[in-house]
């Protein structure tokens, strides 16, 4: 089969891999329908040194299931299913906590041998507790928001969930990339009458507006700061979800949140230290947040998809075939796609 | 009247002062009964530059009214007292928030003119939403658990709260000082069952056991970190109290608490900046607690104390008069002494 991997920065390559094959009883294996570009496989896309091996890349898909090992039940062949970011058994003491990624018997996609999700099919481990059944047919119009539920949107969510929005509480989201406007969709969700979107680019603005963000603050760094302050009596707002991972956003989001308040954080930190000192401390700010246990959220979130209550699929921008995946990646490190829909 | 006043770092001096009087329609005096010296006292007897004209100190106290502004109502002159360590309103929304500590109209004891702790007298601003009523006499047994909700054991009990410590969680404590203790005491209070102490002075840790600790670790760093980690099956506990204050401790801390967990910090941070960079992202830990608003968790704790179910004031082992109050900062700086009360 065909698969996708990455060289190096910049270095996307679609080569010929082995056709998955079960090799555990709790494998299955899934004919990949729709993948997706991740604004966390940018992160290697722009550093990774270059490797002639590479490595399988992609932790987003829904496909049919095609072959089941003998200890999966609840699924057939044929199935349409929903794989989230992690792999999990979704039994152990972390799963049903709803930290499935932290399963005691789970892992990455891509990694250790197990297929990525760039491909046109995935050994699935754990394929019990990994993939949720979608009552769809592979041509519904509803896939793109039902993709959405691998990562992007249950990320926005975990953002917005962790961080205790409610309808009392008014929220500041940083980012307008996909896991931001997930965020602004899921805080509005939750209740709150009152988000902030900070981002700079109109059009992804726009979709935030339409997804229930209430004041756009395009300004920057200190600039932006003060705009956010100036929307709520000087105070900040009482929860900030933070979707960027760089320095400079978690720097905001503590300027921008209210005493007491809780900053969340989803997008993964390329920084060692967080910005807690005395200051922080003074102001009883919480910082919560981590990689989405997306497992742990499907369930809740997928009626509202098949009812067409929500509509999170709306971040796909554009849509590419397997062959043309690095012109995906180049239009999301150039910012001219917000999320890359792979079609093998 | 005489004042404790710091002129610089292991310089305290008691020296006689302006006698206070009201200033304000919303201020008292209290004639101070019992003060005390907080853990917190010692950063600026360890590290303050020298100061010919010093600053006052003290932050906790309990004492008789004396005085009172035409506008304080709910108190009497002749009424036993007991302050938090931080003044507030104790109507605007922070407060009613309870987060008397970020109160629009409070502050510090002993800035800005206003009377330090560790002396013979304290106008006290703000005095109705400042000052809680004590139901005893000034000679009453419990003097000591009473002054500890000044401060100490507050502030052990926000560390615990904001954690959510409960009847299902594991707890590991780092900081054998009267504020660890008082966390442990309030975790115990809040129900855990397990509650791991971190700390290696032996007549301290024998108080925690009393207190509901149910281990001590009496290792430190990485020896510390893999005793904690073997006593609960690799795993680390759900909810860790640092009441420290040091990098050190707040490293241990994200060491020892389980994937999903949250870390609560009470000590003043003596460090800029936090490790939670990928690691913990991937761990979904947070981070929470700061400065205690003691005076939010005064109504519920007192009938406890007054009912001698909890006595947080055991921490106190040792008492000075006012003018001894420089031996009693030696005392706790070389930790021949827990917690020092000072009797005025």
């Amino acid at each position: 089969m065909r698969a996708t991997i990455i060289h190096g920065a910049g270095d996307i390559r679609v080569e010929t891999v082995p056709d998955p094959q079960l090799r555990a009883p709790t494998d299955a294996v899934v004919r990949v329908v729709r993948a997706c570009i991740c604004g966390s496989d940018l992160w290697p896309y722009w550093s990774m040194p270059a490797s002639e091996q590479g490595e399988r890349i992609g932790h987003e898909f829904l496909g049919v299931v095609e072959d089941l090992g003998s200890e999966v039940s609840g699924l057939a062949k044929g199935d349409l299913v929903v794989a989230p970011f992690v792999w999990a058994d979704n039994t152990c003491e972390f799963c049903q906590e709803g930290l499935q990624t932290s399963c005691r018997h789970g892992g990455m996609w891509g990694r250790n041998g197990v297929d990525g999700g760039q491909g046109e099919a995935v050994r699935v481990p754990q394929a019990q507790g990994t993939l949720v059944k979608l009552p769809v047919a592979e041509d519904s119009a509803l896939l793109s928001s039902l993709l959405s539920l691998s990562d992007v949107f249950p990320t926005g969510y975990h953002c917005a969930h962790t961080a205790g929005v409610n309808p009392r509480t008014t929220v500041t989201v940083i980012g307008d990339g996909a896991v931001g406007l997930s965020a602004v969709l899921s805080a509005k969700r939750l209740g709150a009458e009152r988000i902030i979107l900070m981002g700079h680019h109109k059009d992804r603005t726009d979709l935030g507006l339409e997804f229930g963000a209430t004041d756009i603050v395009a300004e920057r760094s200190e600039q932006g700061v003060e705009k956010v302050r100036e929307l709520t009596g000087g105070d900040g707002t009482h929860r900030v979800l933070e979707c960027v991972g760089l320095r400079e956003a978690i720097e905001t989001a503590f300027d921008v949140v209210r005493d007491g308040g809780v900053v969340s954080r989803v997008g993964a930190p390329q920084y060692p230290e967080v910005p807690m000192g005395f200051g922080v401390f003074m102001r009883n700010v919480t910082l919560t947040g981590g990689v989405a246990p997306a497992r742990a959220y499907i369930d809740e979130l997928l009626p509202d998809v098949l009812e067409g209550e929500i509509q999170p699929g709306r971040v796909f921008d554009r849509t590419v075939g397997l062959d043309e995946v690095s012109d995906g990646y180049r239009a999301m490190a150039d910012r001219s796609a917000l999320k890359v829909l792979v079609r093998p």
